[in-house]
């Protein structure tokens, strides 16, 4: 069987949904040097692509110079045009799971034997999807962070440990950083981790605590800033004193199981939603969606910059 | 009343407790040029203060270039040594109530009346560490973030808005980003969010969904790395499109909801805590906690120097 092990630089990448996330992909794909065949079935959105995948490629070279930028886009009028000869295929369609499945069987009818077939879902898990399929093992989910041309994390998860290695050397040899997950659950580790936070920040919205742009510069000047470089559990440990993570479980885990206690469970109800939508308009000032996130792209290119080679 | 308002550069600041935060908080002054008169009743720990002080003042000059790091520090042997003639008082004693306001009634008997003092406090609120004081007003809670000297974080909160202003200002004036609770709570505002992403991570782990070190570095190379340049509620706003947050709520607001009923509300249980300090002996590899906390602070360095002048 033909698997992923034996991706080469160059091979012709199928994008599938050339949505935000999919057209974020081709971008990347296409700087690190490989051609995308890319199907959207929407035409409106299909003569987006090309000026967009132009912008983007832009940045991934801001942010690695140097990369050959060299991939072909081709846009493909149908998914077995697109699929046809790929050796590798990232998914990137709306998040349901008739469509996905009829995406896959699609896939299956013309693609290689044993090519990756890698869903970009964030809401759905391996098993729900995968369910119709002829060769099951053949999908993994590889959940990228938006934007995913600019984020390195993809998140990996599969029952083929081959598999899932030799995804995790594809995204390596395109500057991502894979995770592994051990078993499938909604929103994967890192939406996990968001949600999570929101919640609370939410929470303090409702509750009058702070207002939406304090709780949102308490989060960039404190603990953001400090997971750009440690993580939650190893800030933990480094919190420890020299007794590390034993020693605060030790003597502060019974503090801070009261303190979960203690934290909220706000509902997004009418007067929360106003509160939250009023916050943003205040932190938000005269600038629109586009400008926080040519802000937020450039924070995102320094920042990867000032921290090449410090982590693992 | 003589206030917070008057305080000049080059005044001298009371630092009571010299822990960690208080010997961080001290090289932080004194690299900005203030004199430092602090008191550790422990004389052991006092004898360390000074070297370690000098190693975090090179840490901030290599954060922030040109200043004058020309404070000198005074190890009082008294509370009242330390605090007399202070323009500023900066309390970190350990985390206890009567503790806290025993050190409170000694300062007030000696230290000019109306300064501001300022508690390090992370877990305790302002209603109960003022309860016993002559003049309450004069207590606020300004929480730094772990390390102070190179966190810009100060969470502030007290009842006298002219005094919050005032501190504020004083901690602007030290590179630091001061930000506003409108009512205390227990953890502020970072501290809870920490909590309850920590929450989830540590649910996963208890749950068999990831490994320690999976999961730190999916929030490094994700939402860590995304919340160091906007916050959680923005990054909502632009994960909306065109609608932004208000677009978001509409439409996805129910499925926020049910996720947030799909997280863990773990227990710190013995199993659990084994599965934590065994994950974090495999994520630090032969890096000791002092390797660590070199990396940390060289990451925090680099972030900062590389978003100057970028974030409001």
């Amino acid at each position: 069987m033909q698997t992923a092990v034996s991706f080469q630089k160059g091979d012709r990448i199928a994008v599938i949904g050339g949505g935000l996330i999919g057209t974020s992909w081709a971008a990347l794909f296409m700087a690190w040097g490989h051609d995308v065949a890319l199907f959207e079935h929407e035409e409106a959105s299909r003569n987006a692509i090309p000026p967009a995948v132009s912008g983007l490629i832009a940045q991934v070279a801001e942010l690695a110079p140097g990369l050959p930028a060299s991939g072909r886009l081709h846009l493909a009028t149908s998914l077995e045009e697109a699929v046809e000869g790929a050796a590798w295929v990232q998914e990137n369609v709306p998040e349901s799971v008739p469509l996905k499945r009829a995406i896959y069987a699609g896939i299956e009818a013309v693609a290689p034997a044993g090519i990756t077939i890698a869903s970009s879902t964030s809401s759905l898990v391996w098993s729900e999807l995968s369910a119709d399929m002829t060769d099951p093992l053949r999908l993994i989910t590889a959940h990228p962070f938006n934007p995913p041309h600019l984020m390195p994390l993809v998140e990996l998860f599969g029952p083929d440990a081959a598999r899932i290695q030799a995804a995790a050397a594809f995204y390596r040899s395109l500057g991502r950083h894979p995770v592994f997950l051990r078993r499938e659950a909604v929103g994967h580790i890192a939406n996990r981790l968001s949600s999570a936070l929101w919640q609370e920040a939410v929470n303090m919205v409702a509750e009058g605590i702070a207002d939406v742009a304090e709780i949102d510069a308490a989060l960039v000047h404190g603990p953001g800033l400090r997971w750009s470089v440690v993580g939650a559990h190893m800030a933990y440990h480094l919190g420890g004193g020299a007794g590390g993570i034993g020693h605060y479980l030790a003597h502060l885990g019974p503090s801070q199981e009261r303190r979960w206690r203690d934290l909220g469970q706000p509902r997004l109800d009418a007067a929360t939603c106003d509160k939250l939508v009023a916050g943003i308009a205040a932190e938000a000032g005269d600038r629109d969606i586009a400008a926080l996130e040519a802000e937020r792209d450039a924070g995102l290119i320094a920042v990867q910059r000032a921290l090449r080679g410090r982590r693992p």
